[in-house]
């Protein structure tokens, strides 16, 4: 499995992946899911991906060369797209000539055509663009009131994400909250797994050179991993217990007239069941 | 959808469970998911049940008067059943009578069979134990290691649970950690919904009056879902954020001579990939 997010804030841009990739529990490897294209000054983009490992590997090479027809113009690529949307189109079109090479075999063996990408950057004349194209080469683009978008083993990590982040959270406390949800997925799902690939993006910067590879060492995480479930399982203990009486509470479970309107028995009278 | 929870703890049981059905996002409506086997003094059981309704209705009704043969004594019954082990079997049973009733018609008719139930309670003689049926009818049962089950939605509810339960938690604390789970996930995923049903059972008790159906109105959950969030972001903030020239955190993202060692980047020169 994966995990991989992409985050937009009004401050930049953050991408955060692992590097688990399984086949079975018995066959677990490292791969690299955080690609970055850069032309320093002219434009800057990041692609991390989920899914068939085969496919991903696949899209990623020939979207270094892939091109779209473009009227009478130069065919658009990657390298020349004048948009965001435009370099989105490309990478969708590279997943389709993937698909045409690999999908009937792969549909001929039983195995779903499945990868999913998140694709963002800035190109210069442009703001920040982010978007998560679907395994059809087909996209959405992230708006003000959905920031991020996820791949892969995305539900364990999501609440932390859901709570904090909005288009004016700092980088910096983008990129830790990125890191508390990927703390919370590497818990409860072994296919996903260090090393990360970190990157933090600066809006109008049109290149980056805040990207970090981090393992079991980087002090960093290792405070992040101990401190987060420890401070959770204090704000946890700092909340009231449920007073099943009412009693003196503020907020009580039940109130004291409410005690026995609840769910209906089901039981027996002299082994009749009523 | 639905999301489950069944705990047992030395202290005693903890189930909850919501009361959202739905057939396409559409045609949503509320079904109690608990059902409660009390024969004071005897025996005391409790069933939390996920997967399609249908099959689900189907199984608590006939559990009701499920035999299970027994040699040449008595059928087995969870009315007469020594341990809840064999209660289980009586469960798994119905399952299967269900699939045999209903199963080829809904293979035709393209829609799995899929069921899945939290099983648990104490009967006279024996401790507490706590089981996860399948819909093939066969079940496991929690342990010391692992002392709760899940069904339904489970994902984005099992970090905080991972997190604090242990054997040895109080049964109040259980159960603030199941709503605060429930919360997390009732926020992330909109087929599984209030009113909840709360059932805690003590210890050797053989009955339990400690039934709630929790609706918004709730004084105690609308505490938990106004201050979970709130403590979770402060918590958040209390975290230092990473930085990236090291500087003199305790607890650098980079240490400075690592500073350039990241991952490859794909460009152009002259516009020739490199």
């Amino acid at each position: 499995m994966t995990y991989c997010v992409g985050i937009r804030l009004n401050a930049g841009l953050v991408f955060l992946s692992d590097s688990r990739t399984n086949a079975g529990l018995d066959a677990i490897s490292t791969f690299r899911k955080m690609m970055v294209y850069e032309k320093p000054g002219d434009r800057f983009m990041v692609m991390l991906s989920a899914g068939n490992l085969s496919i991903s590997q696949s899209v990623r090479e020939i979207l270094q060369v892939e091109k779209i027809p473009n009227g009478d113009d130069e065919p658009i690529t990657i390298w020349n797209a004048k948009s965001m949307f435009d370099a989105t189109r490309v990478l969708g079109s590279a997943v389709r000539r993937v698909y045409e090479q690999d999908g009937p075999s792969l549909k001929a063996a039983g195995i779903d055509f499945n990868c999913s990408m998140i694709f963002g950057g800035q190109i210069a004349g442009e703001a920040m663009r982010l978007f998560l194209v679907y395994s059809a080469g087909n996209f959405i683009e992230s708006t003000r009131e959905t920031c991020f978008f996820q791949v892969g083993e995305s539900k364990y990590g999501k609440p932390i994400l859901d709570r904090v982040l909005t288009p004016t959270t700092p980088l910096d406390e983008a990129a830790k909250c990125a890191l508390v949800s990927m703390d919370s997925t590497l818990k409860s799902n072994l296919s996903v797994g260090l090393p990360l690939d970190l990157l933090v993006y600066r809006a109008g910067a049109l290149e980056s050179d805040q990207i970090v590879c981090i393992d079991d060492k980087n002090p960093y995480f290792k405070m992040i991993h101990d401190t987060w479930g420890q401070r959770l399982r204090e704000v946890f203990e700092g909340i009231d217990d449920p007073r099943w009486d009412g009693g003196d509470s503020a907020h009580p479970l039940l109130a004291r007239s409410e005690r026995y309107e609840t769910l209906p028995k089901i039981g027996t009278v002299d082994d009749k069941i009523v």
